[in-house]
């Protein structure tokens, strides 16, 4: 309920149209509503083409089943994310169509064509192979939520002169998402060479004292290079999810 | 070194106007003047009217000195980090014109007018009165690189309805800083309720198992809203240096 | 043997009913059934209905065998907790009559019918459906121990406007359970709500630097909204048994 | 504004009494107003008579003084916590009538007689010499929030004796606070004799592998003694504020 | 080579009966082998009667069984520690007379009887069921070592009246092991009562942040109660093998 | 009261010598008082000629001076432990005859004779010099507790032929303690030379991710020599304490 | 592109042999060319005889065999690390010849003849059975790379006696690997002995507060023997490349 | 005593020159001698010209003063390693002749003058004006162990273009010491660029998450790049003293 809808039922109590009381049950839930409204609505407006997304860690098979069940005949693309390939499959065959990315732990129902809903492009930059992971979770994320995706792949650190050739790919990106494991070192070369908003994701590829992706963390958090904000671990969604935000064209 | 002048030499040395060796003297650090230029000159193009920035901490009284008397009679802005107030006012005696900001522990020199260069506004939220000194730090910071700012204080999640007056403000937003401490449950409650990028700074506000902040930035990165990237415990600037990335016109 | 006894015992030996080498041998192991009296038969009598209590995790499949057998035939209600299905349904084929309760990891034999203990009421708040786990645990404990319950479920921060219409069955509660992963943001965002006493039950959901729990943990430890106690990690037993002690009325 | 202002402004709309532009105007911010209805109004009729309270920790004399000085002319209790006894007595110096409470570190205006809104009584019990600060922390704030209070005191688990005769004092509590540093284990003893609600607090008293009260807290999170639930290290205020909650009969 | 043996050589020098040479080459090992007899003669005079120990963890099947091989002709008693019961029958099968004790995860090859060689005996006390993986360790450990042992179970801090009864017990023993999970406060409780020498071992029982056994060992390290040190958790063979230096007549 | 007494008082009760009621108030706190016997009795009888320990940290220089007031005029050993010389010498100018040990931050008050009350000798074995404070810490205390003393001093890993003329001396001990900071490797090489039980006490001397002091504590914890246990950093006064319980005749 | 063919091109365009745009053409890619150069050709002329190396965690099979169909053709020696048995076997059916080392986890393919680019040996001391596969990782490894290697095994400390006779050959070497479990004390009772550099490598075998190989790596960044550098856990590979650099001959 | 000595001494028996008995006697302390010329003798060969390096840090100003004393009048070169400039400076009143290096918290006293001891040259690289504390330290060390040592300033990641002129630099180096703070990545990069052995020392230069160092260090540990060991947090001795191992001409 926004304020016409609110004046037009004030004006419909002053004109009689509508009795205070019948007024007071459609204000009663008024505040949970407008909050809903703040947060939903709006949500929904901004969200526009943004797919369903699901976090499939966690809940049992019967409940993915059940939830993609009361999803799959809305024409809204759907994201399950975190979900390994076997899990994924078996869904796909009670409800067809489903594409599997076993590499980006994600199953995909594409029901929207693409949109373009960006100021420009995102950048995902992945430094070894073994973080390709989190950079196709995240690459995935971004298309579904229209934005146009570059990807820029094994530019770690101990190849510095990879990196140089893709330079200028990065400083035309809107925003770049970067996912790096061991030292996570890439963060703060990118950094210190283009100055386009990054978003870090720490990956937990490494061993030791690595600690799953801590090692990585903290050498993003503490970046001797400025303009790098961080996400959790292995979280390509939430990076992509940001990187979105960034890119997408005020309404 | 660009491409036009690096044609402009190969010229002159077709036309004998430059003798190979000559030519070669040049090129010789070529690819460090190239990659400088890649990461300097680039950068001092996008950073038009950006402040010379010196990281206090760690720097004794001597270098301090030699520093800011090396950039004080540039026409640039300056802008000290970390400072406490005693040390600010010490340089200020010797270099007068600057302006100490003892809450954002700030000492700035301002020689250029303020010039709007963003897309729009960026908001600074802070949870309690003790984060005002992060949430100092980066809206002193961001009003120094061109962003306009607007500053909303004290709405915690312990008194979650001072914050919604704000909701609108933060969503006219182009990116929304928000400095907490304590458990820093506000980004989660913000980023729920508004569809704008957020970076969280998590504050070293609080006491036992705060550890300093990492409760507060333990929590900005498990945030179960999305939208959200994260900097290091108290790092106000670096939250304000990647807002002013986003915000930026591009060029 | 409490003072009556005591009293009983010393006339009965100034009487001549009993020699003092007898009543000496009772009155041996005298501090230790005294003090087993305060533990054990004051806890009996405020426990009454309280069900038997086997913590499961930690056992051969043989200790719970036997453990159930000598526990079955009294008439007395039974919870194994911490217990997967599968073991628990191999328990239930050689001793009928329980009920399995998977998403809680519990096995549970009534014998007694519910008899309500409380003041009031307890809620049961659940951030996410992955959080059901401990909320489930949480629930059914309380109702084994006497308590009526209400369940308040999917309210988590990022959603806040799904929390607002349970606000006022939060507030009619004696006491409240919020379990929460991730961030634990709910805890601090209902207490600062409602003004009842909050038992937080940090759960294991997350990833990455969630450490397990841990995270959530913090972020109730450090609520900044005043009311909150917590208990370890994924511990629905433990807040359920402390809650039963608040809510209990005296005898 | 409730239900029955809500329906007043509606009739007086019908009526005419009122336009629907000024109706307007004052729901506008209904919906703010409503939800601080929740948290503050109905928290100030639970916490009638409760103080307002200052964390004084991270905050500057100045914003202290001025703190004091916006409240100092109400009839209501004051209550500055984590405040050192030279800052306090610097505030009482401008303001007078306020009592330094040092072992607390607290600083306490009294305006409203003590008036007994509990059940029944608190106890708090500290375990060794230095852990009487959390305890007077704890024990001033109860009082100040209506609860009788008891102590009992220096009663560690390393002369388990001394602990014994105060039993039936805490058998006869409503709820238990517990505070104690080293290894905690006083808290599990003391949930292992009585069927009482506890609220732990580890205090940051001890050395080397403690980390500041670290193996206090985890020590009384893995309590294997039910009935216990943890606040914050040293955070004696938390655990009254949650005891008072318990405490307080229903209005 | 003793000093005895020593002398032999110098005077068979002397005397001529060997020459400088034959001298040099017998002398050449010498510091070695007068600290291998340091360490490994003494010892041996020292540990009479001690078993061949093998950590099983992290050796291959293979080694296993060759070292098995190495061992099975001495007439020495052999121990097996941290093997799971299915590796130890294996053993077994192929190197009959071993006993598989799998509750302590070891393989006993008995070969000696026994013979006392303690001052008096050693009391193990485990606190809750599943504290007695570590007990039986360290008790089977005792007893191949020549010590005397008794068990107390099951007398956890929660039930502090169990562990009252075998108080005089525990005060009999030379040197008392409490093995505990969870807080791991019954080492406090005890060392409070009995004035024994105790060696605690934290058993990794517990969940959350329990630590895999963490919180226990923090417990015991910052034990209020003095008198106690202790082992790495689930250590029952350093803390037998330690008690028994301790338990052992001098020679 | 032991048995012997509670007999008597039967007698008297059956003979008429005391009436049931004024038994009954005998008896009222006879658990207390026995378990009382039980810890502080038979305490002190096996503690004959220890002293009074006085914790200083954590307690104000007033509870100090009340606390040695009203000690002071017994005939008892008086040891104050964790107390800096400044304030140790201000406890001695208003009582005098104490002496203050600065490196090991002790004050000691000598009332009695030095007896010997142990089998044999301790042996207190320091790494490098700065360990020295907890070795003080534990010689002194070892002595006042009537154990004879031998000092190894300055025996690090580093110079390892340094501690091998001293090896002689250690196996002479009934038990040896082993201060040293860094990573504490001499406890893992005495105990591969010693057949003799060692308390290790880990000390805070190192830097970096020495931790103030866990990697030493680790490094003991995780010695691949047996026969080691262990005590919080620092805890000179612990691991006398325990070796003097492991010293001392049995009554 | 070095200058020796810079100057060349540079002649080609003054003499008219190439235009400026061709010029242009081969220059714009110049700065990445060089430093390719610098860090690929410069490496490759120094790593003269090094093998091809590929970290096979983290990479699926289908990766894995892509990779080694790439390399398998070409002449140069191959190296996968951190292989299990089954995955090389797997590996060797389709591409014959490569050697799998279980112990090291390691496959190999040897197309080169061993040559000695060394100026010495390299000594890979282990300390226990437990810690030969990071020393073995290590010794292959250092073979590949043209480095003569000499193993001195199970020498840990609880047996000094074992390492006194290896110590003229760790004295040989130019440089020493140690790997070393548990509280990695080898490592520095060997630096005390010898002046030689040592490369620590801390492995995960333990158990407990072990952490995985946490505190040896502690033991030896703690080192009070200096002379020690240290690498991750359990990376005996990374030691080994270390090693190599400091033992090969200069060019 | 060597081989050639002990041969002499069994000569002089045979001959009767000695006694056995007077034979006995001196070879009573031979393995102690022999074990103490191993590391010690050896030592000073190898390590001719090394100064006498005294650990400040942890010692008394009495302690320095004594220590100072009494090598003062050898003809050697001391260091004294984490001393402040007010504590060396008081040194140097009574002791004249020491240079202060307040950078480095050193004190030097120079008695030799400098001998190039060393294969080739070391490289010391330092990240940022704050990491040039520990390349003092290490700087220094150097020098005084008869190396030859270049610096390079200022060349973090952050602007990656001011280390790649003192590439040469680096190849040139016999091993390289880089300190690095904040997340360390300049180690990685430098690594990945250049063919020597490079020392990582992790400086305490950060906040918040930087833990001190250990961001840093976990940074190095975890590098990307191959060839890099790691020394503890602000090491710069330790690391200059490796690097001394490594340059070392052998004798």
């Amino acid at each position: 309920m926004d304020r016409k809808a609110l004046f037009q039922l004030l004006s419909d109590v002053q004109s009689g149209d509508m009795s205070p009381t019948e007024a007071l049950k459609q204000l009663r839930d008024f505040p949970v509503a407008q909050l809903e409204g703040a947060s939903l609505d709006t949500h929904r407006q901004l969200r526009r083409g943004f797919p369903e997304v699901v976090l499939s860690e966690g809940k049992s098979d019967d409940e993915l089943h059940r939830i993609l069940g009361s999803l799959y005949d809305r024409h809204q693309n759907i994201l399950f994310t975190r979900i390994d390939a076997a899990r994924a499959s078996q869904l796909v065959k009670q409800y067809p169509g489903g594409e599997v990315v076993p590499r980006g732990r994600l199953l995909v129902y594409r029901r929207q064509p693409f949109e373009d809903l960006g100021r420009g492009m995102v950048v995902v930059v992945t430094a070894g192979t073994s973080d390709r992971g989190a950079g196709t979770e995240a690459a995935v994320t971004l298309e579904l939520m229209g934005n146009r995706v570059e990807r820029v792949e094994d530019v770690g650190v101990a190849g510095l002169h990879r990196l140089l050739p893709h330079l200028d790919t990065c400083r035309a990106a809107e925003v770049i998402i970067v996912c790096a494991g061991m030292e996570g070192a890439l963060t703060s070369v990118l950094a210190g060479l283009v100055d386009r908003p990054i978003i870090a994701v720490p990956t937990s590829i490494g061993y030791g004292v690595h600690f799953g992706g801590l090692a990585a963390l903290l050498g993003m958090l503490n970046s001797c290079a400025a303009g790098v904000s961080t996400v959790n671990i292995d979280n390509g969604f939430g990076a992509a999810y940001a990187a979105s935000l960034i890119n997408r064209r005020r309404p």
